[in-house]
């Protein structure tokens, strides 16, 4: 972007009926400096109230209005939810579930993906968009539906076309039923296909135990899902090839490989709505901040390119268990801390309360009260003067870390799906632990999945690696070989593709590099945990520990308890110019700080500010050719004393800092050198 | 009722082959001193079984011989449960449930309410049943079906024959869809509705989501319920317009509004099954001693008049996850607190125990042993005897309250159904916290919904009204200038009847007579708690934290704690000649007896009898023209010391007590002045 | 069996093209001193690939080659899963599920027992079986499905053909409706059946509160699961008479009452799985061993004969929430314990692991890894040596308990499935907690139903016996007469076979031999406990409580605290040669050791060591018409000491012990005197 973008979700529909309410939108919007709209999502009963009439009279004295006012629009396309007209008419555009029931009409993402009757509406509006705003002056980008596959439940369909389209999908990536058989392992409780129509989705009273079939169905629905997006892409981007492109994803959303939809985006943005301060009490502001970051990292990991926050809330959501506000501060922080992980906007969902409906309690800028007086109001404002102020020094700056993170889809497909070792294998969990040391020492990280370039790159760290594609260890193995550093964790290299066990060892084409073998993976009650010395410490490990042999590998840490005594519990290798490392159990965070502080002052990996700092105190930096920003975010709600390590130039003010710093609770700090 | 009424759910149908027990029924009666019993109750089977063939004579001989044994009889038509004949011959007439599916024959309450041939065939037997017994010197009473909607999941149909009904019922209500679509603020999602035909019911697998769909869908419920209802009503007393009648409510029941049904019944009757002695051991019996008087209430607020205990246990029942025995004087106790309430009758659930299907372990009178010789048995011969004592002082008496709490059942659903702010609103327990300081100072309180007669209260508590009403929100101004108080408190004043959001600043229509508006609503960790200063100590605020604005109010009461350090926590505005006070969070029943205690004195309510109460005792006032009854009520299990201000007689025996008076373990002290 | 068999579950048609892993197979096999495995388990897709084409060349060809190999075939019919061809033709195949719906393809036990169809396709492949492998000479055992109805939800189908089957099943039972409607006491709720096509099965959508109904259906379950395992039976065994028959059970597998297969077996067989160290930390190591031990018994009483352990794991499973490996040594003990309670043999699941789908985590004597230097194949081999020597020690001699607990199908189903008096009755546990005394003194004890003779026991336990059949009632009241004694406990003689409840006072036909009348069951919240004393030590009973009235017994122990105080809590009646105790509450383990150790010594029933045995350490014998074979097992994690009371031979080396013997962790000592 040529500059930061800060706007939110606006209904104008909602409220044509009052004329007062839309003029009174824009002078709002102006004194809270925003400078963008995202307008037209769930527009379509709007747009189109009945088969072929369409109705954009509204939609462009928007757009126009808002251009003159200052603000740019991007243009979402109405497929999120369809009107009742069209599943009255055409009921096979509504989805079936799991349970074999066709839906009735109502929430949102209830259709068929695969309908050609449902891609034949969307084409029509979407062509019409396209006809109508490519090249109004105002749009600055086409928003792709909203939130795609988010209904709630999962994102697929189980309808008859979908599993016919299925079966070709499969036909295409197997060849023959032979080939899919010995993939799926399927003469198991003899299930072996014998003609390709016995072929069905995972359905609840049908079969749920071929993990090859599980996992080819969820590949699919993210291949269905992408097919539909791309027919859309194609549609509005028709008339005007300049305006991007992007679709808004979501938190850890399991039904959709993000990382396939890389190539068919011009730029990612999604929606984040973090825990702040604890829904249950029970959780630091540190964790939610490390969690935060981990999705801001995948975003910008995606297309390894600056994103958008496309939404957020200003203060509280409404669908949650519990619904925090969040407290004065915390918006500025988690907006900036988005930006310093690399988005180049901040958008609110949503800019005005509707009056009925599902979210109608779902915190906005402008709430039923409908005035500017408010604690919410102000804090928008306040950011909205920050943003612009700030922006022309961010815009252009990119974030370049030499640490990436592994997080795959297809292995958290296969893991989870995998009856044993564990009900919860908290993947994510696990993710972020090992992402956390590098958090508290300000030092940023990407998060890719396997099929990604390793370039560029130090150290790559692939904790709980079960699925281990081919091209991730012909990589991996390249990337050791010239020097890099490579972590990676019990239960890896378990399953191939297609979730078949690899034979001849645990972690399968990896164990060589590595040497050593996982022989067992044993599961430990809740209470138990067992201690390994690094170090000279004393650390523990829980859960999950697998007993290895070492073959060809250093011991670098040794269990020193129960039947685990003796065994190592941290190995390493050299390869080439590089080493390979193994932690054989759930190891403690506090062992995750020593091992990887360790791996970074090797590594010549650190942070932008050469300084201790404070718990709950990070640092992220995005550079461009002339200088480098540091976001110093403080998460705790007390002031902190942090020690510069020379004169940065605050970005706010223009004024410069050193020495001993006092940093306000919640503040972010934005820095230049 | 002339006098107190003492009796029993009576099945003979079950044991019709078992003259010699229906021989000891009686015998036993008298000598329990049973003065009434309810009869026919799911005796459909018996009564007809086949179509059109009518078995009366059981019936008539029943009836016939408890008159001569000087017992009343309680008609029940038997549409409770329907035979296999009739699901077998006319499907139609079973339920369509939430997911769309038609229930097989099973259970109770397993019809649709809507059916014509259901409905044409309840009205032959209640009209065969009018023209046999509605002379007939031994019946009392006419009971309508039994415990309606109790069919253990909810209270509705979803067949095509409710669709439609349903659809004309909304035609009537909004005239037109244009009317509708705003009222539901449908265009959220694009879910415009352009035909009447798109609307259905809310189900699993569709349109959950529009709260203004959910709302008008349990009202419609609780419309047609009312109408099978009125047509059993208008059947069964046509031929005798003197005899009454009455259906049997249930605690707490959310599907059916009851204060609908206030003009359709003679007299209200309700099932009373308190978990004394806490079924998981952690509850107090105070609370739920308070729970059970609320139920009270709401029965007798409901038409304002005494109503009946249709339905208790002598002991235990059986479908609860853990049942209790009551211990001895329990069922005394719990027996006299109903009458305290305005009960005017004391009837068990069961007379004798069935020998098989769901029941069979349910308490009853008799159980399976089939001999008085048991402690439930003569635990019911002492109340029998009790009953016939204090029934000449007892009956004409009432209970006048000077307070009044709002529980309405549009708000509660309302209330529940929205997203946001927190999983469990616990609006019941919300209530009950609002009610207990009363029951503490031992002050009667009356318990009504918002589109009730305000007149003769002095005192007006609406915790949590969600949903303000316009005809409520007029009332209460009027009552409040005319000098009464009235307290609300945080997540009031959200919504209209239509469950849109009032714009213009919370809580809505009651903003300006609070002089206050509610800017935020936060959710608190379940572990954290706000204190706030409040004549001069700290009491704590929890889970739900309303953030206020002070406009024209006076600050009684403020947070000296983290976020809401300095803001309203209780406020006072003086409006005409009352007082309008405002509660921004959910403060602790400490507090809630203190506020409470100081505005009774300040409107000079009090109990009957002007003493410190101990803990676990209240007192219950029912009076007449000539004299005032008081229900000394002491829940502990064991005795406690009564300072008396004045000498009273004792109703059991004639004998007067004055000075300190020791109370046994669950006793009730029937006392008069 | 002649000799103990040692073995596993072997596919080879999961590797059919891979000829060197089956070479490596038999190899490996005979190091580990494997003789004997089963096979084609699930082997019906590879059997019959396509209707009517019959494949058995790989079949015969792994019999042979084990056979040259010196290990013997137990061989299995396949019909424990279908193939998919068969379904897609026949789709009435299919089970329909409780919810009315019909499966698709998938999972195990999806089929229905009742089609003809299904019937006579698993009879061509029997008959096939028979005929080409009844007089091999590696043939040992016909191994009949595999863990039947073990589906993963329960064990019976819907549909029409079982709806029509269960109507002429229950017409055989009752011969008329009156007489079914009396039994099931339909008029309750008025759901009496005038046609028998009105019945149905219990499904979600129906009827599910008539307990007579859901019990006569369970009881059909396993009546039609056994005719079509009889038509299997009779097929296999039509050629070979001499060929033993089997099917494997499983722990508590509460949708078939396995005593009703007694006389249709050869052998008994079942699959163990126990959470050997704790699943959740939370289970003590001797608890799992006892519940262990319980159904070991269980197995073992069916046919009161020695049985074969069909599966165990070397290490770990994969479908349990949490899944832990046996420590070093657990497998030795564990299958130790199997043979002292009964076994023949321990056979594994699984030889190999699978590469893909639902078991592929399954722990294995073979891995994924494919060799054998790993520490789960050396204890295999250790087990293997050990049990090539004991074998001609063993083999041939059988348990004598004195002692009878009762556990009945039938009870368990009617306990379970009654409304009241909780949510949770524990059957199993309580049976363990009447175990748990006899296993720590080392006294072996029966686990029978109630339709199984008495004779030869002197102590008969009938915990929580809520159902007491009348052949029960005659056995009992003659064996104590006789001189035997008998114990039961509160909650028992409540129904009779129809679950209908006895009318005359608690526990029925039992009552007079008891000399009690329980009146009244409550039940405890979960923290509260009553005292009583017995023997002037103080003890405690919790959860249920009767409230007895003594009519002619004697009071051994009496309850001193709350509403109980001075109630019994422990009586002993006097009944001709015999005594009949009642415990009237869910009392403490510490008492019923108490309890059972003088009732122990009064009957003269004592372990076959004469020493006071160390916690966590248990005997079992075994005998035969020369010898006594005493297994000592250690179950603790640390050694323990215990004293000899004479010298003994051990088996495994002929050595001679006495005095005090140091046991190892987890070490089964067998020796013989």
């Amino acid at each position: 972007m040529k500059k930061l973008l800060y706007g939110a979700d606006y209904n104008p529909d909602q409220w044509l009926d009052h004329p007062e309410i839309l003029a009174k939108d824009i002078e709002y919007m102006k004194k809270a400096r925003i400078n963008c709209v995202t307008i037209n999502i769930f527009g379509w009963s709007t747009l189109e109230p009945a088969e072929g009439q369409y109705h954009l009279d509204w939609l462009k004295d928007a757009v126009d209005r808002l251009y003159e006012a200052g603000i740019s629009t991007i243009m979402a396309t109405p497929s999120g939810a369809i009107p009742n007209w069209l599943s009255a008419k055409y009921p096979e555009v509504l989805q079936v579930r799991e349970n074999g029931v066709r839906n009735l009409p109502g929430g949102r993402h209830n259709f068929c993906y695969t309908s050609p009757v449902m891609r034949e509406k969307v084409k029509q509006h979407d062509h019409l968009l396209g006809k109508t705003f490519a090249r109004h002056p105002g749009l600055i980008m086409w928003h792709i539906s909203n939130e795609m596959g988010g209904n709630g439940y999962d994102a697929s369909c189980h309808c008859d076309a979908c599993q016919k389209a299925f079966r070709l999908w499969l036909e295409e990536r197997y060849g023959s039923l032979e080939q899919l058989n010995h993939a799926w392992w399927t003469n198991f409780w003899s299930h072996t296909y014998t003609d390709w129509e016995q072929i069905s989705s995972p359905q609840l009273n049908g079969e749920l135990q071929l993990h090859g079939l599980n996992l080819d169905w969820k590949r699919f629905v993210t291949h269905q899902m992408i097919d539909f997006y791309q027919m859309e892409y194609d549609t509005v981007k028709a008339v005007n090839q300049e305006i991007p492109v992007t679709t808004n994803f979501m938190e850890y959303f399991k039904p959709l490989d993000y990382f396939k939809f890389k190539d068919r985006l011009d730029i990612v943005s999604w929606d984040s709505y973090p825990n702040w301060h604890g829904i249950a009490g029970d959780e630091d502001e540190v964790s939610v901040a490390v969690s935060t970051a981990v999705n801001h990292n995948i975003m910008r990991s995606i297309k390894k390119q600056p994103f958008l926050l496309m939404e957020s809330t200003p203060s509280l959501v409404n669908w949650k268990p519990y619904n925090r506000a969040k407290k004065p501060g915390m918006n500025m922080l988690a907006s900036m801390q988005a930006i310093a992980h690399g988005s180049d906007s901040v958008l609110y969902f949503q800019w005005r309360m509707g009056r009925g409906a599902y979210e109608k309690h779902h915190g906005a800028v402008i709430d039923h009260y409908g005035e500017t007086d408010t604690r919410v109001f102000a804090e928008v404002e306040q950011l909205g003067r920050r943003i612009a102020t700030i922006s022309p020094a961010v815009s252009g700056t990119v974030n370049h870390p030499k640490v990436a993170v592994i997080f795959d889809w297809e292995n958290w497909w296969a893991l989870d799906d995998a009856a044993g070792p564990s009900r919860n294998m908290n993947y994510t969990k696990v993710i972020e632990s090992h992402y956390r040391p590098f958090w508290e020492m300000g030092i940023d990280v990407d998060v890719i999945d396997m099929e990604q370039s390793l370039d560029g790159y130090q150290l790559i760290i692939a904790p709980m690696s079960y699925m281990i594609k081919a091209v991730f260890a012909e990589r991996i193995k390249a990337f050791v070989q010239n020097g890099g550093s490579f972590v990676t964790t019990y239960w890896s290299g378990i399953v191939d593709e297609t979730d078949l066990c690899y034979l001849g060892g645990v972690p399968g084409k990896i164990r060589e590099m590595l040497g050593i073998r996982a022989e067992e993976l044993d599961t430990l009650p809740q209470n138990e945990r067992v201690g390994f010395d690094f170090r000279g410490n004393t650390y523990y490990s829980q859960r999950l520990i697998a007993s290895i042999k070492v073959e060809t590998a250093e011991v670098l840490g040794t269990y020193s308890q129960d039947v685990y005594q003796g065994k190592a519990a941290v190995t390493k290798k050299a390869c080439g110019n590089g080493n390979a490392y193994y932690l054989s159990g759930e190891h403690e965070v506090a062992f995750l700080k020593e091992f990887y502080r360790n791996l970074a002052q090797d590594n010549g990996i650190s942070s932008g500010i050469k300084t201790e700092l404070p718990y709950g105190v990070t640092v992220t930096m995005r550079t461009c050719e002339n200088y480098e920003l540091l976001f110093v975010q403080n998460f705790n709600d007390k002031p902190v004393r942090i020690e510069l390590d020379r004169s940065y130039e605050l970005v706010d003010t223009g004024d410069y800092v050193e020495g001993e710093v006092v940093m306000k609770p919640y503040e972010c700090m934005l820095i230049k050198k």
